[in-house]
């Protein structure tokens, strides 16, 4: 399969016009890495990237005891390298192949040649990043509405508890913490507040909240109610 | 507080260096919308995009009967139309102020402009965008590990009994339409896969699987048993 076939099926590169698809190609470097063979070295310049088309990759660090920790393994599709290459960071970790790979390599230099020319290939990719973050949110809104709106309601009487049962109060944390904290993103959290707010339980205003309806709270809590 | 500074905490900027913070704050145009007011309507142009610094933003559609559809609220610190506007389209609903709201704009004209003069702002966007979709992908890992495992065990068993039992078949759909029907993503469908690989359950090899350990595949299939 031509290598234009290839990346055009690569998640990050999903919907790129052909002629972006072109251009890309012609500054990938095609890899053949032996099962065991390092691809690079934690600390190494992120000098490109790659993207797994057969075979498998695992990225590890070694520990100071000499011990191999896994982080992740990569196989068809999926890129990898990319954040410390874009960041134009080193390698945070070792990639080394697990079984015969050929592997895609995208080198910075030329990625950033590209840009310049046809700054449009950078705006199809933030897209590509942009519509993916969208769909993830989306499915970790569903993953986590059927639990976090119960974790938010419990954790709002622990802060009124805490100002001795006062309904108006201000988070002690960040959204952003605050989603963390809860298993979820500030985005999933900004609706469920919203929600909470449409539906009378508590009226939110940047970081303060004001309780209204208590024992709603409470059986959300509980588990025997939702929003 | 100074534009720059509002950016520096919006997600889609966060780790941006200074100098590109300073970059991106001058093409802002700073706006101030009433509630109730137009953002932009479905079918306009997408000549910019938009993140809210405080207020909320609706994102709607008019059904064929007249009736809104609410499809986001949007507040502090989150973008709306970037989707579009990386990509070059037409927004595809309607924006509209649910209270008075502070929104910063970013014309895509002057943003190409930027990335073409300094591709590096591309890239580091890119960095940022890709550190969020691993985040993302790391969260729905932790969420659907509880549930995915025991669906794909069921998915297998199923596709076997079609096969009248055989042990050795092939995934009939995509893995990245497998993945989203157990309402996970490809990255997690294959570590799940690996992981089941290396336990002995199944071997896996592409679209094709074999199964080796019917019983604890049942196990997981039934919640008795996890992976």
């Amino acid at each position: 399969m031509p290598i234009k076939e290839q990346i055009s099926s690569i998640p990050l590169f999903e919907g790129l016009p052909g002629d972006q698809l072109e251009e890309l190609s012609s500054i990938i470097v095609d890899l053949d890495y032996q099962s065991g063979q390092s691809i690079f070295s934690e600390g190494d310049e992120g000098a490109g990237f790659y993207v797994v088309v057969s075979g498998r990759v695992k990225i590890f660090k070694i520990s100071a005891d000499g011990k191999e920790q896994i982080l992740h393994i990569f196989d068809h599709g999926e890129p990898f390298g990319e954040v410390a290459v874009f960041a134009g960071m080193h390698f945070p970790a070792n990639a080394e192949a697990m079984e015969r790979s050929r592997i895609l390599y995208f080198p910075r230099d030329a990625l950033v040649g590209l840009i310049q020319k046809d700054p449009f290939i950078a705006l199809n990719m933030l897209a590509v990043l942009s519509r993916r973050l969208r769909g993830f949110a989306a499915l970790i809104e569903d993953l986590s509405l059927k639990e976090v709106p119960g974790r938010l309601a419990a954790h709002l009487l622990f802060l009124s508890e805490q100002k001795k049962g006062s309904k108006d109060f201000e988070l002690t944390i960040t959204k952003g913490q605050l989603a963390s904290l809860l298993g979820t993103i500030p985005e999933t959290l900004s609706r469920i507040l919203t929600k909470m707010s449409k539906q009378g339980l508590i009226e939110s205003n940047g970081a303060r909240i004001k309780i209204l309806d208590r024992d709603a709270l409470q059986d959300l809590a509980e588990g025997l109610a939702k929003i």
